[in-house]
């Protein structure tokens, strides 16, 4: 019972995850999202999108990812995509708050999480380089169709976003040739600056 | 590029989970929680407590079921759990929702998507009943860890949660036994009637 109970803390805990709000708006535009919101969206991107990823991919091992790529942002908060001062302790902060937090699980299912989080961190992988492809383009969906809501305010241009999001293209051409077109009619429609 | 555009416009649609909210509240009890927020946390319950499901389940399959589980609600809201009048209609309405919601996907993907809706349905299949027990513990764990918050307000009793929760036992002796002991505690806390 004592792992189970162990296991149970760890669940509890990352509940907090529905409490970390991001940058990023509802495709409504009427608030902003969470990052648990968030995460189970993307998720839901990996299974309905997955024809477009590289062949031979490992589904399951993305959704793994997906579903714990955010829960160090309970301690270390969300880092705004275009905030470069955030960025520069990001990786520390992230380490820490990795290490606690996976470290409430029984030992051999932390050594588990942290190493799926290390993966998805180092961009290496082909499910890593996909996971993240979705974690850039959700935000980018909610952008356009919440007319640029988190864009706009921060003065955003279309360079910025083409350079966060280059990494989509390393995961799938035809993503990355929607995603193009949907910038260039963000900046047409005025969500996006030039 | 169209079937690409349809996926995209079924994702946009299940945006809508984010704001379709429960009668069970965040551990903190500060706030309810809604579909989405409820749907990652039990798909990462699915990876975190596997070992204490059948073996040999698809934990792929649980989580794409778990996924797309309540989206339905998106039109046919949420029915809570001990409300007797609002399951009397609550198949009928969700089937309209299905087609609808799906409906917006590809052909193929639509029917693949309300296969795996109707197998969590049903429950039949080892995957659709340890992704039920999960559906049906989580609300449970967020009452006792808020002190019975969606209980107490309705004078619900242990016997209507054990009731309620017995598909657990079929899916997981030692979650079941865990969920028995965490009922027996809300009684004595007062979180729960007799």
């Amino acid at each position: 019972m004592r792992e189970l109970q162990q296991k149970i803390d760890f669940l509890r805990e990352v509940d907090k995850l529905k409490q970390v709000y991001r940058r990023s708006f509802l495709m409504d535009g009427t608030r902003n999202e969470n990052d648990a919101e968030h995460t189970w969206h993307i998720s839901l991107m990996a299974v309905i999108l997955i024809e477009y990823a590289e062949e031979n991919i490992d589904l399951l091992k993305v959704i793994q990812m997906l579903l714990i790529h955010d829960i160090v942002e309970i301690d270390a908060g969300d880092t705004f995509a275009y905030d470069e001062i955030g960025y520069l302790d990001k990786e520390e902060r992230e380490q820490e708050a990795a290490d606690r937090i996976f470290g409430l699980l029984p030992e051999s299912q932390k050594d588990r999480m942290i190493e799926l989080w290390s993966e998805f961190e180092e961009q290496e992988s082909n499910e890593a380089k996909y996971a993240s492809a979705l974690d850039r383009m959700q935000p980018l969906l909610q952008n356009f169709y919440s007319k640029g809501s988190s864009w706009r305010p921060h003065g955003i241009t279309k360079d910025q976003v083409l350079k966060r999001n280059a990494c989509i293209k390393e995961a799938s051409e035809e993503l990355w040739e929607y995603v193009c077109k949907l910038v260039d009619e963000s900046v047409e429609l005025g969500y996006l600056g030039i």
